[in-house]
């Protein structure tokens, strides 16, 4: 079912327009441009051709087979765009039309009518008022801005921003999506299913979720449990204050709920919470190429001394363990580094760090069957770190880089870090907590 | 006395080289790249030349005066150095050159007779083991990397890297220094003498500083009383665990000494506390271009539904006031926007929000006196923008501007707001803690 959303053989762009700056165009051209290769009908009355494609003056009209049509009418003519969906025997519609239940009393009828209109025709609704859907494996960006880059990570979001934020950053920094998918009314799918399906979808590797509330709870957190056996589930979820439930039911009119109790159940099932944007964003990219750590223990690389004491600290509250190095290990460390790193945990290579320092450091600490994963602080400019971090993230533990200060040195690592789709942290606390995020997740799974 | 670090008259070069990618070349280089107007002598014996500079054998041949020193050769050197410099009649001298207490006990007792020899020969020393100063201003950039835009935040820092982090960040969002000073070790100006000198620089608007423990807490606590008055200091302070102070001890033998008294005589003081470089910048970057809330209350705007709870929920438990507007306002509000925006705090202009709704927005919010800020989340491609949020900050109420998910077009508006020196953050719990931090300053101000 969910296939005709991500994986449509045809799709109609009704509404389409001929109007840069328009909706209607700039979602059709996103398809276009995205490289989406299956086929694809603007739907206009008034258009005999839209951004070089045949453009038809009903979905009805359409000679072809339509798995999926994104709708980007006015509010009132939905419900008959989504019968003509049911007759042409199309069987999934995007609606991105604001103006519904968001709106006050005549837009939940409207959205009422609208989905009575689905389910008597057998087709199924992502929306309205939504940002569409971008999947970036198969080329298909049914929503804006244009994001094309493909990548392990996928994102449910009932805010269109939220999700176009994680999109444009996934982008900027090589790492890439799989699937976006905006809520929107949710008038009909919703978080639980999408879910489900992302789950069982073997080009996403871990999946963020932005939500306000839900509507079936015990439902959610029954597919949440079976998903997070398989990959991680980040929520970052709206509505912990009580203005901030005020808001969100203002805005999709969802029952946030208590938040005491969604937190509790996130604990339970394994799902890992957040509370920014940001954060969102950090720890997705950290699951979306590393490995899971064994265990809590931790060792920290630094060039930068500060940089060093500050991620010690918050690895330490975060609940890993920065972990004393035995005598054995410091004597190896101590042959095979100059006079003046000082060797213990975290291990200051000092401002006169090469990479090469760097590579012997990871290749001693890693081995170290105590030690379970590395944050490595590069807090000076370092050609060639990029290639000894990418070669340590094989030994099976995580290695998380953190770059600060390196001025254009730094930004030319950081681009090839970015070209292997390996997440660059600014800062150390940034750093440590998205290995929080990771070791987290592990220490879930194996109880 | 702290003038001749700053606005020197001359400057030496001591350990000056002729190889690009040694510290005594980049150091030159970037005083040079910078624009530093006064004399610049590099000293080296082995060189006629350096970078087109003629190039003395020693400080004593110089035959102009030089104000400031800055000493890149050997650690065993430096000692005679210092005197050299007392007898050319040269008082501050920077010594960037490492292997001195922080590599242990022959370093420590080099760093007696370095202190000695200053103390005998009149000459002030920052350092050793220090990335050297930059003060934009003055286009003296004897430090790396090179960062030579001018604006009000200076930086003191233990820490190299965070301060070529600040530096770095602030170059690249347009927001400027005015001065950067690492610590090093300190053996004999320190923070506290920086303080006091800031404190009284026209130039400095905010004082960021980076530090692990300080000699005379007393002392310091004071000079840092004085200046609260006048202008806002930001500390990140590492060792809060007992891990991190061992770091501490390891990185700079620097008494971290108990967190909590600490953090006690900051809260009394009127000192703002952060936990990591990024909130360190965001701070800074807040009071570098914004004015003070006169009390709690902040209204969000947002074209993002989604992105103005999270900024709910951290504005509310970051002790701002999520304002509820009083029915006259809202029903000015209503009049003067399109029907579909949700008028009430947080007030949601939609996903079809223009620049022009802003500017209504704001324009009908901040002449209202029971609102002291307000929060503008920016989470569509907004063209004019920029324009929009500079004129409302001149209303003497901040406006902190949040802007993602934008794409292409925020790109541009981001570019337009670094050109005006303003801060744009990247998220609502970013912007949440950036106008939390400038209204903790004004109630310690108006207490």
């Amino acid at each position: 079912m969910m296939k005709n959303f991500f994986e449509p053989l045809g799709v109609a762009v009704v509404g389409a327009s001929q109007k840069p700056g328009k909706l209607g165009h700039e979602v059709l051209k996103n398809i276009i441009d995205a490289g989406y290769e299956g086929k694809l009908f603007p739907i206009n009355p008034k258009a005999d051709e839209i951004l070089g494609l045949k453009c038809y003056r009903s979905l009805r009209d359409v000679p072809e087979p339509v798995d999926l049509a994104v709708i980007v009418v006015p509010a009132p003519s939905v419900p008959s765009v989504v019968s003509d969906c049911g007759a042409k025997g199309v069987r999934a519609a995007i609606v991105i039309s604001g103006g519904f239940s968001e709106t006050g009393e005549a837009g939940k009828e409207l959205e009422r009518q609208l989905l009575e209109e689905a389910k008597k025709s057998g087709v199924r609704v992502l929306g309205p008022n939504c940002q569409g859907i971008n999947n970036a494996i198969a080329g298909l960006c049914a929503s804006w801005p244009l994001v094309r880059a493909k990548g392990p990570i996928s994102i449910i979001s009932q805010s269109g921003t939220v999700l176009a934020a994680m999109g444009c950053w996934a982008e900027r920094d090589g790492i890439g999506i799989s699937k976006l998918v905006a809520l929107g009314n949710k008038c009909d799918v919703d978080e639980t299913e999408l879910l489900e399906y992302l789950g069982r979808d073997e080009n996403t590797k871990v999946i963020g979720l932005y939500m306000e509330g839900t509507r079936d709870g015990r439902k959610f957190m029954e597919v949440a449990k079976g998903v997070v056996e398989n990959k991680p589930i980040v929520v970052l979820k709206g509505g912990r204050t009580p203005k901030g439930v005020e808001a969100a039911k203002s805005h999709t009119r969802s029952l946030a709920g208590l938040d005491r109790v969604f937190d509790e159940a996130f604990k339970r099932v394994g799902i890992i919470r957040v509370h920014d944007v940001q954060e969102l964003y950090d720890s997705c990219r950290a699951f979306s190429s590393m490995p899971l750590p064994a265990g809590p223990n931790v060792a920290i690389i630094t060039s930068s001394g500060g940089s060093g004491i500050l991620a010690t600290d918050a690895c330490e509250e975060l609940g890993l363990n920065v972990v004393e190095l035995p005598e054995g290990l410091c004597a190896t460390l101590r042959e095979n580094l100059p006079p003046e790193c000082i060797v213990r945990n975290p291990l200051d290579l000092t401002g006169s760090a090469t990479s090469s320092m760097y590579d012997v450091a990871l290749s001693k600490l890693l081995v170290f069957e105590e030690i379970h994963s590395a944050l490595t602080i590069v807090g000076d400019p370092m050609p060639g770190i990029a290639d000894v971090l990418a070669k340590h993230l094989k030994s099976g533990k995580p290695v998380v880089p953190v770059m600060l200060g390196g001025g254009k040195a730094e930004e030319e690592e950081r681009a090839k870090l970015a070209d292997m789709k390996l997440p660059v942290y600014p800062s150390p606390v940034r750093g440590a907590k998205a290995l929080a995020v990771l070791r987290k997740y592990a220490s879930w799974k194996s109880v």
